[in-house]
């Protein structure tokens, strides 16, 4: 399996699609508003550029993907606004893996534009939005290009299965029952991807440019931590019931394996200060529940998302479903797709009613240095 | 009917797509490769640039669509190879309406550039390939961006189907019966859309950068000569034959009319001397035989597309459905098309067994002024 051509989140915007199911990742955007704010206003200040370019890696398909923009160019709006200031022009850079649905985002840029001038008081500037496919853990801009990145929910991701898992039995995560060796691979392979994606934006990156990174990884220094495994763990469950009833073959189960490296905080400090070209300016951990709805009271949720969402573990399932799908049929094939999520549902509703289940995030703020 | 939201070609890559079925576009941009090297020859050997960027507009989806940049890419390789130049890096923009399949485009992104590298010599410079949805008759990129900008066979599409075109009774476009003021309607939006796009592209284009137009046009200086106009007259007449039989109400084809315009070289000039910002390097006309097949030999024609396409009326009635099939559905409903195309075809067979029928090209290379 080649990760690059297989990855994407479920394109279109029907039932099953990313667009329709993810919440979790717009609250996530949301927890961290006020970090960009703050990085965009003096990123702005600094130098008062004419033209601003941003980048938002891994911008998949759906009402996130220009909630980042959005936001960051009402602030400078606002900004120019007080400070009487023109407004500079917006180059705005959308990345993903090829596989991702660009034709959705593009088919919503006119909509986008409108509304911004709508909800702007100032003559904002020009915005020309383009897309960029292509894996993050390579260059894809051209040097000293860009003034702001930022990425969320995207790096979690590999550039590969790492090699030498073969013994993961059972399991198609880093486990509590993983060897040691498993748990070594996907670290070594985080540690190599995250280094390459560092050293490609830093040449990139404009001196003085910023990047906010959030990830999904986990508070505690133990990789096979529950918080961050837990997810798989359960899917991994409805995977193992249909092997034991002859629907899928144990040998299919043992060799696939999620590529995908969910870091701790320190994890993710070690590999800036060891590739050095940043400056860590913010590094923090938040929390999002499983659950979607438990993130918001209705009143301060803004998405059309929400009153579409009641049903806890029915989101969950169906948020796992749109960011693994592709993965899952490329390994598995279509036929057991339906199947598996009513079963990985059917768990879900059973562990959520018992427990407390939270997704971790990794953000961090970081500056290039001169 | 909104033009910018309904105009694309057929997406994706099967039978009915613009991809399967552009080989006459194709033809018309191998006509045109000469002077394109020239061009590319003479903007490189200017100022030696490190780094080129090149837009194509009107883009598309399938073979044709990363052909010209392939092309230049390889004619400046090989220049830098013989000079012993260090090769730039090359910004490629690939610009089309929002409807336009970029997935597609961007799925075949990876492949291009490997043969790319393949096929020079030279250790190619970093090409960084983005998609740039939005309409060409307005701004879409950054003041001074562009080195380089090419289009093909997409400026005869308007930006709207003409104001006070309504008398234009039996007709789907200008044609010998039309009324004068349709006539000039046609005319008008034509200058305003073409003069807007030049406009616009003297901003973007960097001082002494160059554009390379090629128009679907006509040699005639009237309008609704034979040469453009005939092959939608013959989609009228498969139309009206519907309204005869009651299949399609009368007033559903007055009410039809296709937003495209198919000028003369010398409107053509006259608008680019009236607009001001570009000399004009070359100005001239070409000829593409409707029936794709008879524009080459089999020896000459690398293109995989050759083999498949040996019925003549069959191509030219494939071809005209990738490129109108969204405007006719957007308005006459789906339920119509086979039954359109299927009768497109008969008239097609009859009158290309009759008649020698050719589409006219004009094709016009500028330099922005300092």
């Amino acid at each position: 399996m080649e990760v690059p051509q297989v990855l994407h989140m479920n394109g279109g915007v029907g039932e099953a699609s990313y667009a329709t199911n993810s919440l979790v990742q717009e609250r996530v955007i949301s927890l961290t508003k006020a970090i960009r704010e703050e990085a965009a206003i003096s990123l702005f200040c600094n130098s008062y550029p004419r033209s601003l370019a941003i980048a938002d890696l891994g911008c998949s398909s759906g009402p996130n993907t220009l909630l980042v923009v959005s936001e960051f160019i009402k602030v400078i709006e606002k900004l120019c606004g007080e400070l009487n200031y023109e407004s500079p022009e917006y180059k705005v850079f959308l990345n993903d893996l090829p596989g991702n649905d660009f034709n959705t985002i593009f088919r919503s840029v006119d909509r986008f534009k409108e509304s911004l001038r709508s909800e702007t008081k100032t003559k904002t500037g020009p915005c020309y939005i383009s897309g960029v496919p292509g894996s993050f853990y390579g260059r894809i801009f051209p040097n000293q290009s860009l003034h702001f990145v930022h990425s969320s929910y995207s790096l979690q991701w590999l550039s590969k299965v790492p090699e030498n898992v073969n013994n993961n039995k059972g399991n198609i995560y880093m486990a509590r029952t993983s060897p040691s060796n498993v748990l070594t691979a996907y670290y070594n392979q985080f540690q190599r991807d995250f280094s390459l994606f560092l050293k490609c934006r830093a040449e990139e990156l404009i001196e003085g440019g910023r990047m906010m990174l959030t990830v999904l990884g986990r508070e505690s220094d133990i990789m096979y931590s529950k918080e961050c495994c837990y997810i798989w763990e359960l899917m991994a469950m409805a995977l193992n019931d249909m092997v034991l009833e002859g629907i899928i073959k144990e040998e299919q189960v043992d060799t696939f394996n999620i590529p995908q490296y969910t870091p701790s905080p320190s994890e993710v400090k070690l590999e800036v200060l060891k590739e050095g070209s940043f400056a860590i300016d913010q590094l923090g951990v938040s929390e999002v529940n499983w659950n979607a709805l438990e993130n918001w009271n209705a009143f301060e949720c803004e998405s059309q998302m929400y009153e579409s969402h009641s049903d806890g573990p029915y989101n969950v399932t169906q948020c796992m479903r749109a960011v693994s799908e592709p993965l899952l049929i490329s390994h598995f094939g279509e036929s057991i797709i339906e199947e598996l999520f009513n079963r990985y549902q059917k768990i879900l509703i059973d562990r959520m009613s018992k427990e407390k289940t939270k997704f971790v995030n990794v953000t961090i703020l970081l500056t290039r240095k001169s």
